[in-house]
């Protein structure tokens, strides 16, 4: 290290100054596009091949149907009425689910398929309904408008909700406000969908136990209570039968599970458990007439609803509010599901285009009947286990749907509801991931903290509640971090010129008479003066130790200033006080390695100035070496370098 | 640089691993105790010198009783009899501002500067009622319960408030919460206190214009409106009155600010001028009938109020709420105000004793008839240039007060209120710091923002939403700094192993063929799939402009993580997908000086491994210096250094 004692040291230059709107605008193009989308286009010359790459930009559709062939063809049906065989059963248990007349279910398989298949960028994503979303639609809305007693207003507003959620996915991407989303952390989704699985199984006792009335409100505890205290209206027959088919499914998805060959086994089931659970009551309805049917489903395709749409009645905040909350949760899955498959398969996905087909997807399924879908993460694996190559995949299913809506639905009258109870709750089993929660528990506390207090914030109280609860407590986390960045001692590792902490690298060995303390974050208000506290009583501690080991006391500060990537004007004044306040204790303050933006800060409020323009060093090494120098010229007794033993 | 080439590297190691439950303390003592306050005591071995250091801890005034004498009490009268002059008249206005009767004023100006004394560890602050404070309580009880109409319940109201409010400031103290105001960022408080004087000086017009019905609220515009509808209402002779007094006052002012030595001018002008007005109208009331006077103040010094706390009547909650908010303001001025002076006396305070202090001074107020008192700046500065020594000047001014309160009460009959809102808008124009501002602009923009929308919010909304606004863009600050953290590319700085940020240092050079990215912030949730895109953007940049000057294309990333101070499980998976991204691309991933934490959950998480532990090195110049060797040992073209022309 003493190599530098006498060289000259390099200047920490501040930087360039920058007019403020070009600063301004090279901040918001940053944020706003920072994957650069349209690049290509931009880069190319020839107005006509804009225009081109333009429309193949909103379109991928143009994308990939030039290079398409019939064997993409072949892999495409195939996968398609796998999925279809999937989507009618689930859509009409969903649809059940959100207390919708089931039929809904099958036309929100229909018309936003086709739009995916059309804006969507995704190969793999297959587009339906969600239970969570359904959950949240009954929960929401059912606490303001009773669906039983007037069903046809909870319809309409059900399908204004979907409008709006369109609306407002539109308007994310187009504004590639996409960050939004990511205000659900992983952790926070984890912990959310385990509890929102949790509370769609318990809400599926009322089919398996065959009750008629049931509690309005989602959390375990009135649950429980509402199916406990009508247990006298248990109906054995429906409870038997259920049992039966969640074995059957359940056995069939852990044979898929185990030879990923046979995937088509549970994605078959449902539809197989639909059609022999028909059957059976279609010979023995006379016997079991306890057990419920879904009964008559009316023939034909979509019908608009558009004129449906209520934007004056006074539950329209209502609608609003439901909208976005559940908008924004499809979009989160939707576009988690389309990164991770995008991911297997090595092509990349724009999540602000995404929404843009999200939300054009929800309002023209608001405009004919539908309500809202997304990219359920089961129906798209099953997708890529069928060896989709495109999302014409979606177009098969969407026809399938649509022959099944014109010439089947009268097949499904038999069908029982505990069938359909039995095939939502094997669904949800895998979204309660527990092998993640102990993941996180393992790798980092605080998101397995998000995790439990979102699942326990759904179970126990509402999908809101959960909701608000994780939000809170991740951005909790990010203001915390700002709030109380970490100081840490930094030594020298021997032979080098490299300095860090000394707890990481316990060999590393510390000068007396200089304490190099790291600032690990930026120097903001909300941290200014826990900054200033926490430094004195590093150097109380410091100065402690010396005065015990009898040795010269301290003379230097050098802050690292590396890990400072901004200040603002109250951390500038903490460093003007802390500057002070060493003066009084015949210490110097040095400061070493400050970015371009600490710099300009520095510069233009005379921090500099004030303390000099020499206590400023480009690097640790050169501010240690600089004050080493210093102290031998100062006096002749020299510090003798002393491993640490903090 | 190519000095390292074929010397090994630095291990990048592991820290050792800690028990939770160890770090969680550590990480809460940081938190919680970052200023240590304990260590003397625990310092101390002898049982009986811990208690009284304790004791002294809790009272400071055995601090400084112990070394007073004769000279420091002569000054300390002085002062004292000082600020009683200005404490009588501001009391009394501030008292009216609050709507509240007049005689509060002086009560307030009693108990709590005795309870200061005992447990205030500041030897500057001068305790009283401030103005914003007082305007709050006016305005949002004036919202819900008429001061007129029914004024027991107002003043009951206005205890109970004061009540919470110091049960918080205690509470807060005791828990150690005082970060809780580092909420309000200096910004923030300049844009708010400059917001509220506008607003108090606009709430004055009310009396020079001698008017008697005034609208409640307080924003610019319905102020403007209530004065002008009633302009046939207008009083030219308490509006000349007040137009005098202002002039002296403001003159006064001026005085003292040029020439400091002089302060007791200002000081006492307040006083004078209640004297002057009082005489003026004691002789020629029966011509000015017109002019508003405060009336019968009743003598006697404070009676017990205990009794009237309201705990049941449905206003506890406004009054909660008045409480806090009022409370929290009070402290930050407080605090802000203790700082500030000890600073200049090189003492210290601590935050968290003070918030009790203030906290009992509250609570015991309210019990004695009492509204909330702080430190407020005004008076305190007086305090200060009177040349105060200890806190005992507080106990003078309140002997002083219990003495105009036993004797002189009657005195204050004549007294015009005009009078007083000329001294109120006095002080408040010193409030309106538009140098502050200005100073802001020039340092930070985005403070300077935060500042304005303080002050707007306060001045055409109500006082309660510019809190809020300064609040919340104060914090989206702090979330945007997370999440929108900067990256940029290094270079190499000539004969150095030093890398720098190429747009701070434009003579750094970089290697075609490995691209070096620094990180400015955390990896977390909220910016993970932000850095994805924005890395993937960088890459694709280098590379078009390698294609473009027709050089080999790129092979290695180097990551600089050495300003990522933390990584939660998004980030790390985000770590993981870029490492994917880059193989498809042929691309290697390299990581420079992860640091403790990051390099914990790096290898928990297996993503060492998934890497390599080859590919991770303590320097961004070794991580260089290995790629380079690897170049070469690859194949023989080298890559020739070239300066960047970014």
């Amino acid at each position: 290290m003493s190599s530098k004692r006498s060289s000259q040291y390099h200047q920490v230059e501040i930087p360039p100054p920058q007019p403020f709107l070009k600063s301004l605008k090279n901040t918001l193009n940053d944020i706003l596009f920072a994957d650069d989308p349209f690049r290509r286009i931009r880069n190319e010359s020839k107005t006509s091949k804009k225009i081109e790459l333009g429309l193949r930009h909103v379109f991928p559709i143009l994308e990939w149907a030039r290079g398409y062939n019939l064997e993409y063809l072949k892999s495409d049906v195939i996968s398609g009425i796998t999925i279809a065989s999937l989507a009618i059963p689930q859509g009409i248990s969903y649809a059940q689910l959100a207390n919708l007349p089931p039929i809904l279910g099958l036309y929100s398989s229909l018309v936003p398929p086709l739009v995916y298949a059309v804006m969507g960028s995704s190969r793999d994503l297959a587009v339906g309904t969600v239970a969570v979303a359904s959950l949240l639609t009954a929960a929401m809305l059912g606490k303001e408008v009773n669906a039983v007693k007037n069903p046809k207003l909870y319809l309409h507003l059900a399908f204004t909700a979907t409008f709006f959620a369109g609306l407002m996915q539109t308007c994310l991407g187009l504004l590639r406000l996409g960050f939004v989303v990511e205000i659900l952390s992983h952790a926070a989704i984890v912990g959310f969908m385990g509890g929102a699985a949790t509370v769609v199984c318990l809400q599926q006792l009322k089919g398996l136990l065959g009750l008629h009335h049931f509690t309005h409100s989602t959390d375990i505890v009135s649950v429980l209570r509402s199916i406990f205290s009508q247990s006298h209206m248990w109906r054995w027959e429906s409870g038997v039968l259920g049992c039966c088919f969640l074995v059957f499914l359940l056995t069939t998805k852990y044979i898929s599970k185990k030879r990923p060959k046979l995937f088509w086994i549970s994605a078959m089931s449902p539809l197989v458990s639909v059609i022999l659970g028909t059957l059976f009551l279609y010979f023995l309805h006379a016997h079991f007439h306890d057990i419920q049917i879904i009964g008559e489903l009316k023939k034909g395709i979509n019908p608009p609803s558009i004129t449906h749409l209520v934007f004056t009645s006074p539950y329209v905040m209502l609608a609003l509010k439901i909208g976005m909350i559940t908008g924004v949760i499809a979009l989160a899955e939707g576009i988690a599901v389309g990164r991770s498959f995008a991911m297997y398969k090595n092509y990349n996905i724009d999540g602000n285009k995404e929404m843009i087909a999200f939300g054009m997807m929800n309002i023209l399924g608001s405009f004919s009947s539908c309500y809202l879908t997304t990219g359920p993460f089961s129906r798209s694996a099953v997708n890529y286990n069928a060896g989709c190559k495109t999302a014409l995949s979606n177009v098969v299913m969407a026809v399938a749907v649509a022959v099944t809506l014109l010439f089947l639905t009268p097949l499904f009258f038999y069908t029982p509801l505990v069938v359909l109870s039995s095939i939502i709750i094997t669904a949800m089993l895998s979204l309660v991931d527990y092998e993640a929660a102990i993941h996180l528990w393992r790798l980092d506390k605080f998101d397995f903290f998000v995790c439990l207090s979102a699942y326990l914030g759904v179970v126990f109280g509402t999908i809101e509640i959960g909701l608000i609860l994780s939000v809170g407590v991740s951005v909790m986390r990010l203001v915390l971090f700002v709030g109380r960045p970490k100081i840490y001692v930094m030594g020298n590792i021997q032979n080098t010129e490299i300095f860090r902490n000394i707890e990481h690298y316990p060999q590393a060995i510390t000068l007396s008479s200089l304490l190099i303390l790291h600032i690990d974050g930026p120097i903001y208000f909300a941290n200014s003066s826990y900054l200033r506290d926490r430094i004195g009583r590093w150097i109380d501690e410091e100065e402690d130790k010396l005065r015990t080991r009898g040795e010269i006391n301290l003379q230097y500060i050098v802050l690292d200033m590396s890990a400072v990537g901004n200040i603002d004007t109250s951390g500038i004044s903490m460093l003007e006080e802390l500057n002070k306040f060493m003066g009084r204790r015949e210490l110097k303050l040095v400061i070493a390695n400050p970015g371009a933006e600490v710099m300009k800060k520095l510069s233009k409020s005379n921090f500099i100035e004030s303390i000099g323009k020499e206590r400023i060093y480009l690097t640790v090494a050169e501010a240690v070496a600089a004050c080493d120098f210093m102290l031998h010229t100062a006096k002749p007794d020299s510090p003798v370098p002393e491993s640490n033993n903090v």
